[in-house]
């Protein structure tokens, strides 16, 4: 162990360093004109990952920006194979104005490195890259066989990720998927996410009168197509919080007793969150805590509503349809699929006479959950505590990603997210930013875990 | 009565030629490029007046455009006196693409006039002026006092009318108002509009956290704005269509036997109602008809309502905020103010926690009612016998007219809307119209009005 971390204290200057030039490519795989761009950090990865010495490097074309893939089997076949995911690709980075910074020129400031792409992904994925430089230089030999798949259209929702993993379904088979790219719960505070909801997201519509009517001459008469959305909507909840359609809850599997006691003792300061959000009382399901709301209990949102005149002052028209995005996120074992069809079958039981309604059903997404009793899990709690000097906190996530269930779906296999970032990195906007004393433990913890997994397979 | 009729016959064809006159000055209000022509068509109705003969007309500027003021009093102050409203701006012409002449040029088809205003309202307001002719120049005393005022800026919401009543109060004291700015039931069906709905118009704001949030994270342990503001507009109405607002109703005065009565005897053509507006069903409040529902019952509809993404596919946001817009038609004798500080109070009593409301009350109107047993109704009632050959129809409309309600709180008089148009003039749209023979009619109804007013004094 000791030789590991020797060699990431003597090496973090140089890590930091190359870091900082990844951090320099403008990668944004939304932006058409920075294709080349992506591709360069694309290489850059291909390079770092050669220079680390692995088997096997090599840039898999897609439909749209690369992967690179890289491999070192010689634990060999009796060894447990891990296969790491991140992504090189980064968010837009506008408004550029509200940078202090340039967001492509990464400079340190408080032990933080401010770039777009610090956290997510770029900070976080090059842990893992430095984390096999530092088995494979510091002349120990992997326990383990190691795969790796760095992607470059996580931000624009991975449209060809799918299709690569069915293309090379054998070659990336593997008995986990370890994934760098969620926030801890609080600073020295590490944490593993072992839950992640799904989604069903639904468009629905209302339609009355031909056109839009004046409200004096035909209001009373007729069903006003935004009243009856109104009314639909206050029927799709309780007082109580609880999802009133008709079989919702039927493939939830409930918090364990177990899981709630773990839930009860994590460090969530409630009041210090609703005052980050501006909100004066938490509010949800009935029964549940405030974390269980938001992470392990199902939830049904208005994303966005629209009808008639927005504008200013006032204008007596009677719209002629109305119309909503609703979306419910989902926990193990609830299906998309099914959500959708018992949602739109109850918005045509519930929608009020006089009007028409159209139910469209967006993307959706699988729940996913890790077993806590997952032998890969148990490895990543002693790396992050042999680290970070205490266990680290498993908690479940109430957001969606949703290559989790797509690992599973096609390689079959268990995801561990063991997250460096924290939620105060601003992700996604501007000033991002992530800690190089993170980015530093972050690669002893997974360099850890390669070494303490074999003790852990059952 | 045939000394006056003959006349009309004698000269309707120059009545006409003089209506298409004035149908050429492009007298658009809102169109400050068109003031010249606006201020035209005000010179084109005093020179008019003073051609009838009438003993003072003069024009009386405004802080817009100017009101035409007309006198004839020599009937004496132990007889009635009759205040004619009309104006003489129009709405603008656009989109202009759809007209099949040009909307200042106007032209004779099928023995109607196209163009713009020729029913609103300068064919009706010209009526009135013929009639005066017709009587002055007849030979004939006029048996009534009469005053016109001919506005310039009824398409604008009569900015400066209040003010001018007000400041001409004594001038324009009157027993009644007689307006022409409305439409008959149906072709050959003389009608008289007795009762108008009021409104108070409301926004509505639901303020949650202090920026949008991702509907994963935050999702189930908030309260989503726009789940809120659905929930509080359910609960504005129940199944039956009744308001649920405390003290709604208490001012409503119930529709008469004789008035329900009277309303199940219009010839309303229901099924063709509901195909002219696409509509399947009429929905409203049980126990009352759709034309009671639709003109004398008061009623809540939302005119708007905004949150969220209202783009194409899906974003998972939290919005931050969501609005409406939510107007409620009055009827006598409901009090706008009374009403919005009601909904206010129930409003702020119904939000959900976790939630801030906003509540503003966007311009009110009264509501307006005309007794049926007032003589002037009378009046107007025998004037269209004697001229359509039949009993006119007596029915509220569910429309607001202000100037009614103004009318009442400066002058304290009841107005006769004495319209000869119909509801498919097209105004405020392409191919305005306006019957000749309604016009021909129409003036001869509003002279044989003068005639018999004096009979029904009580």
């Amino acid at each position: 162990m000791s030789k590991l971390f020797d060699y990431v204290d003597a090496n973090q200057k140089r890590f930091n360093s190359e870091l900082f030039d990844l951090l320099r490519i403008p990668s944004v795989s939304t932006d058409s004109a920075l294709k080349g761009d992506v591709r360069k950090a694309a290489l850059f990865i291909e390079d770092r990952l050669k220079d680390a010495g692995m088997e096997e490097v090599r840039i898999c074309e897609t439909k749209g920006h690369p992967v690179v893939l890289a491999k070192h089997l010689k634990a060999g076949p009796d060894k447990p194979t891990v296969l790491i995911y991140g992504h090189y690709d980064v968010q837009p980075p506008d408004p550029l104005n509200l940078w202090t910074s340039p967001p492509f020129e990464p400079v340190e400031k408080d032990g933080k490195v401010y770039a777009r792409g610090a956290s997510d992904d770029k900070g976080q994925a090059y842990i893992h890259v430095k984390a096999i430089e530092t088995w494979l230089k510091s002349g120990e030999e992997l326990p383990v066989n190691v795969k790796v798949i760095i992607e470059g259209e996580e931000e624009i929702g991975s449209p060809n990720l799918v299709p690569f993993l069915e293309e090379h379904k054998e070659e990336l088979s593997c008995d986990m998927v370890l994934v760098s790219d969620t926030a801890m719960f609080a600073k020295d505070t590490p944490s593993i996410t072992y839950g992640l909801r799904g989604l069903a997201y639904m468009e629905l519509e209302v339609f009355g009168p031909n056109r839009d009517l004046h409200s004096g001459v035909y209001g009373g008469a007729i069903t006003n197509p935004l009243n009856a959305l109104c009314e639909i909507v206050a029927k799709l909840k309780d007082e109580s919080g609880r999802i009133l359609i008709p079989g919702f809850y039927d493939d939830v599997i409930d918090l364990s007793e177990k899981e709630r006691d773990a839930y009860s003792k994590l460090p969530f300061d409630e009041k210090g969150w609703l005052g980050s959000i501006g909100v004066t009382e938490a509010v949800g399901e009935e029964g549940y805590s405030t974390l269980e709301r938001k992470s392990a209990r199902p939830t049904l949102d208005m994303n966005g509503m629209w009808g008639g005149y927005q504008g200013e002052g006032a204008k007596t028209v009677l719209p002629a349809e109305a119309g909503a995005k609703i979306s419910m996120r989902l926990v193990p074992n609830q299906h998309p699929d099914t959500i959708s069809k018992l949602f739109q079958e109850y918005v045509e039981k519930i929608a009020p006479e006089g009007v028409k309604i159209k139910v469209t059903a967006h993307h959706g997404g699988h729940p996913a959950m890790t077993p806590l009793d997952f032998y890969g899990l148990k490895a990543a709690g002693k790396a992050y505590h042999d680290v970070y000097g205490k266990e680290p906190l498993f908690a479940r996530e109430g957001g969606s990603i949703p290559i989790v269930a797509d690992f599973e779906k096609v390689l079959g296999v268990n995801t561990i997210l063991m997250g460096f970032g924290l939620n105060t990195d601003a992700i996604h906007s501007p000033n991002e930013h992530f800690s190089l004393e993170d980015f530093h433990r972050g690669i002893k913890t997974a360099a850890r875990f390669l070494q303490v997994l074999p003790e852990f397979v059952k």
